[in-house]
Formats: C-alpha cells, sequence, structure tokens
C-alpha cells in the first residue's frame, strides 16, 4: 500500500456459529463465509487494519450468549492473535463498544463492511458508521440473511430480505460492491 | 392519562414537503400523512410528549436543504407551539441532536415512531431507538417508503421496500402495530 493513503478497515460483524441455529430461518449466500475469508486473507496480506465485531447477546434464548457454544467465531472468521476485536450487547457495533474512537483514534476514515445478518447488526451498523461520517462500503455477497414470516403474514426469504435491505443502504448510506470489486480496488490502490 | 404512567413519545420524523419530490420515486402508503394527523391530535388531547424531527440536509441537490420550500413541514405535521423540536443533517435522529439527553432528562423511555421515510431515516431511528434502550413502536400505516431502482437492476415498488423493511425491524428493534391499535392502547391507558 501507497502510504498515506486513507487505509480502508475490514469491518467483520458477527460471523459466529450461532447464527446457523435453524430456527433463525433459511439464509441466502451460502458463499458468504467463503467471501469474508478471501477478503480477510487478502486484508491481511497488504497489512490493512481488520476490526472484528463479536456479538455477546444478553437475549435469554439467543444462541449467541457468550457462555453458548454458538458465541464461537465461525472457522473463516477467525480473528488471529493481534487483530482488533470488540464485543458488543446490541445491533450496532457503534453502541457500547469503543470501535468509534479507535478509528478515530487510527486514522481509519473508511469501512469496508462484511458479516450477518444483513438486515440487523449490518444494516444497523452501515447506517450508524455513514451518519456518524465515515465512508461506508457494503460488500453484498460477503453478508446474508434470514428468510421470516413477517408482521403482515407474508413469507419472505433470505434472499429477497438481504436484497431490499442492500438496496435500501446503497446510495444513501454506502456504496455497495461485490468481493471481486473491492479486491481489485485493493490491490489497484495497493499498486499505485 | 394516569400520572406515573411512563408515557410514551411520538417521535414524528421529516414529515417535510420536499419528500413528494417526483425525483425520489413513488411511494407507497398515501394515507400515512392522515394517520400522523390523527396520532399528533390524540397525543395532543392526552397531553402526551411530542417530538418533531425535521431533516436539514446538506446535501447539493436534496429538496430537503433548509432554504429550499420543500424543507417546510407538511401541513398534517406541523408543530405547534411550544412542541419540542429538533433538526438533524444525517438519518439517525439520535446524531447530532440532544434527542437523547432530552428523553432521559424528561424520563421518555418509550417512543412510537412515525415519519419519512420508512427504510432511511424511519429505519435509522428506530434502530438506534432500540439499540439505545429505549422502547420502540413502530406504526406501520403512518410511514412511506419510495420505490427505486436496485444495486442489481431490479425494480422495487415502495409497499415492497416499505414491507420488507417493517420486517427486518420487527422483533428486533420494534414492535410493529397499525395506527387505529396504538390509539386504542393509548386510551385505554388513559382511561386505567
Amino acid at each position: 500500500m501507497t502510504s498515506g493513503y486513507a487505509q480502508p478497515a475490514l469491518l467483520v460483524i458477527d460471523v459466529q456459529q450461532g447464527l446457523d441455529d435453524p430456527a433463525l430461518g433459511v439464509r441466502n449466500n451460502p458463499e458468504a463465509e467463503a467471501n469474508i475469508a478471501r477478503l480477510l486473507s487478502a486484508w491481511r496480506q497488504e497489512e490493512l487494519p481488520i476490526v472484528h465485531v463479536q456479538h455477546n447477546s444478553v437475549e435469554p434464548n439467543s444462541p449467541l450468549r457468550p457462555e453458548l457454544p454458538g458465541h464461537a467465531f465461525k472457522e473463516e472468521a477467525r480473528p488471529l492473535p493481534g487483530e482488533k476485536h470488540f464485543t458488543k450487547t446490541v445491533n450496532s457495533a457503534f453502541i457500547g463498544t469503543g470501535l468509534q474512537d479507535y478509528l478515530e483514534e487510527e486514522g481509519i476514515t473508511s469501512l469496508v463492511i462484511v458479516g450477518l445478518t444483513t438486515d440487523h447488526c449490518v444494516s444497523a451498523s452501515t447506517r450508524m458508521a455513514a451518519d456518524l461520517g465515515f465512508t461506508a462500503m457494503l460488500i453484498a455477497d460477503a453478508t446474508a440473511a434470514h428468510g421470516r414470516v413477517g408482521y403482515d403474514g407474508v413469507t419472505y426469504s433470505g434472499e429477497q430480505i438481504h436484497r431490499v435491505n442492500v438496496v435500501s443502504l446503497d446510495g444513501e448510506f454506502c456504496r455497495v460492491l461485490t468481493s471481486d470489486e473491492i479486491l481489485l480496488e485493493i490491490a489497484t490502490t495497493g499498486d499505485g
């Protein structure tokens, strides 16, 4: 990387085993974890900043309670020693954590956002990133959502929920990219 | 109202004339403004707290820039003298405003949220309300969204965007109610 380039941090949200709980519904984007692994690998190779966020649920029935096995990171997203790691108890990675202070101290102004799930913690965190003044890039194929039956009695698939949530974020809160596109941008900037 | 009851504030977000700009797309829920007017009328009659939020856009092409006519409140949602009024420059009503401090000072712990638009400022504000520890109720027929073409080239109607965004908020960040349902709750609580 060229020094002086505003280095985008990879913000990896809640890639935890408990989100495979079948009670949460059928998910879209089964390739999300493989894409997250590719991005982590590229960020490590380029020595760009990485921030891992892990959900410590305080909900009685959540598989993400810290004492449960589902709290653990998925293999594809396990932090390496020395990588920055925040825990949170609500959806937004910016509430009750030191994330904003850390990014400002490090001079990090742009975030590449991946993880789970699109419409809950990823959307909440992307919205706050933008509203707090960070440049946010959302990697649509490195995030995923669960399907469910809505308040209106209609069944929505994970793919429908994912896509509409990304559409709602796009342009207003972030730029939407694929994993291939951001990898190309990183590589190009690094060469420059 | 019974004194000592934790009085829910009506949070009215961005009901401004500029959001009728045809460039924003075709909207759903044409009855949203009439429902907002009914809710405001009930809140005033019950002397429950009301908070008006108005967007002061800093975007070059936004119809909500303070110097433009579109910045004005719609007739149905015009604040009365003495009602609380915050202005904001980003999507969330909690960022860059005194809203959180005001609610805490007033002992207000629950919010009934209405306004425009479902997937942008309403969703961002509802998410933060919940993440900051407030009890949030979203009145689905007193909010609305614009249709648009997505990042995926697919055209989404305002109704589709509205519904999926409400589905994503429901249960995770808020309870979803109709205007009739919340009016009944308010009346019942007031009688008790």
